[in-house]
């Protein structure tokens, strides 16, 4: 793939783009893909249409399920209730597998068919896991998904009704980690881990692309996530570099990261404290659930230069939440994605988020994904 | 509602527009929306977008979820295994609640908004509950879902979720019914029936003018839907012949019509077969186990005039498509939704789908809605 390289996030060493590759040689830290001419450029200089590069090359088959292109919907009911009088919800699970990951799967399986990929393996708590299965399925890849035994039914169900590998792993999500690693490298396999991949946040960038077309009058001033490991988040800040290199926008919506406090590293190191994985605890936001996220220091760095914040919401607000947005807006989220509106609940009454400005939250997983009774 | 009347599906009869009626007085057939100055015709003579007629007034409330706009993916792999070169499937589960309804409760409920009402009544055996069971949350109106007993969990945790009151009928589904039917004269409600409603019929059109939109190099020439009551063919059918009427298209699909083998009112009719509903049998195909459709007439006689089949496929049929359809092309649908497929495999074994026919498949409801075991 010579248009593109990998770059690491942390001393921007380069290196050749394979699939094999996840960490720099250097200093261990996750990889980007980097493109060799900056695209996102237009040539009427910012009036057309922004071209989105791509890490696949022009003419090859590309693994899609129709993914993206998710509808934005204002949220009146529970803007009213937490003080926002413009809150809109992307629904992210409206994209084929359910969830958001879909995004970065596409392009992530895309790039192993392109390469001949045979067969991987991949590591999850169930949404990416799901959805990597759907994707390998459709092209004909054969994928191997390493679980925590505890994950929802559904999800579990769901990888194996693509027709994916489902190895259960007893223990904490950082187990299933641990035993796709020895797989992989026992069998000699593709370690295709959505958290690491380089391909995976570059496929969820196409987020901010929408963003932009769905808000052709004026950009969200804030965009508000669940983040467990952050490939939406740093895919969606991709996007927005990109279109304003580009000179498409001129500025980039404020990015919040919500955690839950069960499980917040992220929050914990924004914040200036320490966070052991060890203090991590049982928590109903099962997605966000990652105890040691190989991209904190990105998340956190991008938190910082968009000028956002990091918070961690508790298992009751979660739910409350979760509670309002199915009986007052008619859409059943995962609790995971119900984190994000706790998360705009405690950024607006510090003052972070101002009742006027616009606020967007995608809502990142179906509800019927987890039918967990809390 | 001064632009639109009911028109009795059999003996034409027009009737005042309002919500409480669902039957023809003369005849006790289902009605449709009439619309008095005939839409779907564009100043340009076919040439511009089509306007699409609807039975709310301009600048009214619409209760919208973003649903529609689901996205068209060719099914090459099990294209192949059917022998058919040219297979499409539109992905009807990547509405808001999970199913295609939200086509038709979309416009249920913002008529019902519009009108003041307060409180509805409603029998479902799972997605059409669900489906307004949202739109009612969102649109402030208290809900009765009538479901029956053994219907899947997650389909009943999902409308309670959405905090409608679910009443569980044991028995057949049509007890639900009747138990509905019970609730509402009782207590004086308005009962939203999705099977009976005209309006609800009318939202399930969209299906037709994205169809347009999106085979804008050529319509496909078959269509084979899984059919229980028939909202999506009878809607399908009448977003058609708008399209047709205004000049946008030339011919309509052929619409086929599936039904399981267990509960197939509609096909022993078009047959000319004897059904009674007693000897309905339990189906996997859940959404479409509708022993005694109140709009069996007008399914029938639409599969005529589109010179289309109905036929019936078993439950192993029905299963085998399924995992075929999750294993191969990365889709995770209905047990339901995979009756279609059975069906498009016995239309080509007959002759009646041609291997280079352009065929397009609804994928009406999601797999997560329904993970039992078989």
């Amino acid at each position: 793939m010579s248009h593109i390289s990998l770059q690491c996030v942390n001393c921007r060493a380069s290196f050749p783009a394979n699939m094999s590759r996840l960490l720099c040689d250097k200093c261990q830290a996750p990889l980007d893909v980097f493109y060799e001419s900056p695209g996102g450029k237009s040539d009427a200089g910012g009036e057309s249409a922004p071209r989105m590069p791509k890490p696949t090359h022009e003419g090859s088959v590309m693994v899609t399920l129709g993914e993206g292109d998710t509808p934005v919907v204002e949220l009146t009911k529970v803007g009213k209730l937490l003080g926002s009088e413009r809150l809109y919800g992307k629904l992210e699970f409206l994209n084929p597998t359910g969830s958001f990951k879909d995004r970065g799967s596409a392009t992530l399986i895309s790039v192993a068919l392109e390469l001949g990929v045979a067969e991987i393996v991949e590591d999850s708590s169930g949404n990416a896991g799901a959805s990597i299965a759907a994707y390998t399925a459709r092209a004909g890849i054969k994928a191997h998904i390493f679980a925590p035994a505890g994950a929802p039914s559904n999800k579990i169900r769901q990888i194996r009704v693509y027709g994916a590998e489902a190895h259960l792993v007893e223990g904490l999500r950082e187990a299933a980690t641990q035993a796709a690693v020895e797989f992989y490298r026992k069998n000699d396999l593709l370690y295709a881990s959505h958290n690491l991949s380089p391909y995976f946040v570059e496929g969820t960038k196409t987020f901010a692309y929408e963003v932009f077309e769905q808000f052709a009058d004026g950009l969200p001033a804030h965009i508000v996530m669940p983040v467990g490991n952050g490939s939406l988040f740093i895919g969606a800040w991709k996007g927005f570099q990109e279109l304003k290199a580009g000179g498409h926008i001129g500025g980039i919506p404020t990015l919040h990261c919500i955690q839950a406090q069960a499980v917040r590293p992220i929050v914990d190191a924004f914040q200036g404290r320490q966070w052991s994985a060890e203090d991590a605890q049982p928590t109903v936001a099962g997605g966000i659930s990652v105890a040691n996220p190989p991209r904190l220091s990105q998340v956190v760095a991008i938190v910082r230069a968009s000028g956002g914040q990091a918070l961690a919401v508790s298992e009751s607000e979660i739910l409350r939440w979760h509670g309002l947005l199915s009986a007052q807006e008619g859409i059943y989220a995962e609790p995971t994605s119900a984190a994000a509106f706790a998360g705009v609940d405690a950024l607006i009454r510090q003052g972070h988020i101002g009742s006027g400005d616009l606020t967007l939250v995608p809502i990142t997983g179906f509800g019927l994904k987890d039918t967990t009774e809390y």
